[in-house]
């Protein structure tokens, strides 16, 4: 449902305002980061990205509140992850061969 | 180093006996799952699997110490973890079209 390309890929599109933009910064096609964003508005009940089609803000993307809440509840997730395995991670890599 | 599939087939291994079990267990093929043994073995100081090649335990397999540890360790983390998010995940998933 959301793994790091997803909320990667919604961080990018929060900063570029485009989904073309947002695809090239993660060396991703556009195609791939269309079918990313799609599967992520369908799975959601409010979309996370909108996706502007005329106008001035033509090929523009941004996130909603819903996208943004998102984003910060998975790099939660990371920190808190990260935090609280940091100690056998620890054990475990000082198992390794150098 | 170390990921899911690793640690099934570490924990397989300990509980079978063998590593074509194991790898049986886990609906894997013998070659993959040799594989995987042969990576962490090089990967770790102190090999996790030991595998007998003749005598009363040919084709048998069993966990080091440092196998058991690895396990150990791994699984801890990934309790840790799925503890440490629980909460964010919760809203996450609250979040889904139900």
């Amino acid at each position: 449902m959301l793994g790091p390309g997803k909320a990667d890929l919604l961080e990018a599109v929060d900063r570029t305002g485009s989904l073309r933009l947002a695809a090239d910064e993660l060396a991703m096609s556009y195609m791939r980061a269309w079918s990313l964003v799609r599967a992520m508005n369908r799975s959601f009940r409010e979309p996370p990205v909108e996706l502007s089609r005329g106008g001035r803000a033509h090929g523009g993307a941004c996130l909603t509140s819903t996208g943004k809440r998102i984003v910060s509840l998975y790099r939660e997730m990371e920190r808190a992850s990260r935090e609280a395995t940091s100690s056998s991670w620890r054990k475990l890599r000082g198992l390794l061969r150098s």
